[in-house]
């Protein structure tokens, strides 16, 4: 007998046939003999019903509050979720990320876990009860409701998992898994079977939609196997499970894009030692989060620091970086918001020499300039003209093998 | 500087125009020096909407999911008027029933209260925060989410009041105050400025629809003055308070009528001791609710028993008095929907003689039939014809002086 946390986003939840479907899959699975605990996020596009009510209501909105107001989603499905299993004969009781023991530091809207006591989760599933849990919200040290931000539900799915000492995490989408690129970019992308933590937190960090960064970081560092599938299909998905060293591993397992980013670049900066580090202090005081960083090497004792961030900060980035402007003695600031990054991810990129070159060579080879280059041990990220990423996905996809069957 | 209690019904924080209105109505009252607590109902309709969900979710609804769905209701309606509130300057905090200490028996849908432990509204309330606080719903002793029935959130706002100690508590809703007699029925019936807790159970017992019993109760046992008013004139409604004994009460203050009541009679029952007691006591363990009960003197050992119950409830006790029938050896069971009862009540009846026979006279000299009777030392009801029940509210109204402006 396994214990399961079966987590379902907004779309799987999203109407009563969606909820009723959910319920006969849980009951599925409990008559297979396992043990199941059902995270819940808010039906569909309830979040943003509630966000308008708000926004015809007042144009103030405590933070306390905001999260009062949006947790009456999950509420709402997690109680319909239960009533639809009883419906199917399961029996289950239905907790709220307090009830639960989600308790987070009091940073509403975007709170952190900062520890889980899920004793009455426990107790339901020693006398046989399905648990429903409420994803992305908890209770903080002060008694306060919280939410947990974006990807939220997803954190709860997996802190639970570990809390509880779970078998496996499976985090139900309205997509089959994890795939070799974006297939609305490439036709010819393939699910992923399995895919080591490590790629995982490259993928999501790079433009892999599926899962958010930070729920791979805490199944990782609490070692919970992931299984990313389907709610529509039922079909088996993407398993995300730690690296083993006796198997094959992929040299390129994906290939993902990226073009929410912009590039900021600060040009005649006095090429000392500092100065780098007084302009990411800044940006990090005004909670910029800064990605890719190049700097070029100086000239005539000034360089250039180019670094791209989210077009949503590029106002508050470029102001942090005009103010440190004058104080550095830098010579100007401009920006472009017309990038793109595209990069490929594979665990067995650390052992195969030459991968770095066959990606600088595809991209050339099909005249797309490559305008800033980072990498990892097990990535390689190029930043290209916006308009050409999608071409350069297809060609990565091709020329690293990936267009053909692998991994099922 | 006094403590008020200010609960908002349903209609009353209706749309985001309505809960604007009470975020300045709240502000107005701290503007001039009281401190407030806030007491919310589900916004209108939301109630309604989530039962349809979870219609089309599922046809089984466990209580206790049943409470975790509709408490989702509250939640967004207070966490919306904090938000108002902040608008207009107002700091305030929203709590849940199970925050503000609203402790329930495990009754789910129709809870209890068993305790009110109010330290955090009170700490609200010291740091010179407006608390708002979810009506309707408790947590139980088993430290699940509870409702707490029909009515629920006033029953909430009482509770608090009392256990705050706040001067008075105000029910906002969509009518000016308690009225003389329905105004659907009677066009000439006035506004009540004052009536004493005595009456108005008797005016909510018998059809009066604007509080309902069980609140009056509590703030009767408690001594809570309430001061029920509208949120849309915003102008002084009902006081319901504590008969003073130096003033003058009225005779009849209130003519009440009630058409959701059905009659059953059980006739040819042997006229012996216990018989009565062996029905009503059947009856009330199928927790069906009694109202008026007439027995008439029996001939030749056999007596009529008849006795009215809420219509929703006839099929039910027609059953049980079947059931009953058969071993108290009585002749048959007939049962009449299309009774009314109308009411007069008065704290000054008691002392004033020829109310009965004036009620009787009036009825009688517009030809409508009473079919039963029952008195308390401050009320008069009979039951008549349904289709009659209209006619004989506005006559009394007039034949008791009610048409002709008083109490303001």
């Amino acid at each position: 007998m396994a214990l399961v946390v079966q987590k379902y986003g907004g779309t799987s939840v999203g109407d009563a046939e969606r909820i009723r479907a959910v319920a006969d899959h849980v009951a599925r699975t409990r008559a297979a003999g396992d043990q199941v605990v059902v995270v819940v996020s808010a039906m569909g596009k309830s979040t943003d019903d509630l966000l308008r009510l708000a926004g015809e209501v007042s144009p103030t909105r405590p933070p306390r509050e905001l999260d009062m107001l949006l947790t009456a989603g999950e509420r709402i499905s997690m109680a319909l979720v239960s009533m639809a299993l009883a419906d199917h004969g399961v029996e289950s009781a239905s907790f709220t990320g307090s009830q639960a023991g989600i308790i987070t530091d009091t940073d509403h809207t975007r709170a952190k876990i900062l520890e889980i006591r899920p004793n009455r989760v426990r107790e339901a599933l020693a006398e046989g009860l399905t648990p429903v849990v409420a994803g992305f919200q908890g209770v903080s040290t002060e008694r306060d409701i919280t939410t947990l931000g974006r990807g939220g539900s997803d954190v709860t799915a997996v802190a639970l998992a570990a809390a509880l000492g779970a078998d496996v995490c499976e985090i139900y989408t309205d997509v089959t898994g994890v795939f070799s690129a974006d297939p609305r970019v490439v036709s010819k992308a393939r699910r992923l079977a399995k895919v080591s933590f490590d790629e995982m937190l490259e993928i999501a960090a790079t433009g892999g939609r599926v899962l958010m960064l930070r729920s791979v970081e805490f199944a990782r560092r609490h070692r919970v196997p992931l299984h990313v599938r389907s709610s529509f299909t039922w079909e088996p998905g993407t398993w995300i499970v730690e690296e083993d060293p006796t198997m094959e591993e992929a040299v390129v397992s994906a290939v993902t894009d990226d073009t929410s980013e912009a590039k900021i670049t600060v040009g005649g900066v006095p090429d000392r030692p500092g100065v780098a580090a007084r302009l990411f202090r800044e940006l990090a005081n005004r909670s910029v989060n800064v990605d890719m960083i190049v700097q070029n090497t100086g000239t005539n004792g000034l360089t250039d620091i180019s670094f791209t961030v989210a077009q949503t900060d590029l106002a508050l980035a470029r102001e942090v970086c005009e103010t440190v402007r004058a104080e550095i003695g830098a010579a100007e600031v401009s920006s472009d918001s017309q990038i793109g990054r595209v990069s490929i991810v594979g665990a067995g990129m650390k052992s195969s020499p030459g991968i770095t070159a066959l990606m600088f060579e595809t991209l050339s080879s099909h005249g797309i300039n490559i305008e800033m280059i980072s990498t990892s041990s097990i990535r390689i990220s190029c930043v290209v003209r916006a308009d050409r990423v999608a071409e350069a996905v297809r060609h990565l996809h091709t020329a690293f093998g990936l267009d053909a069957v692998r991994g099922e």
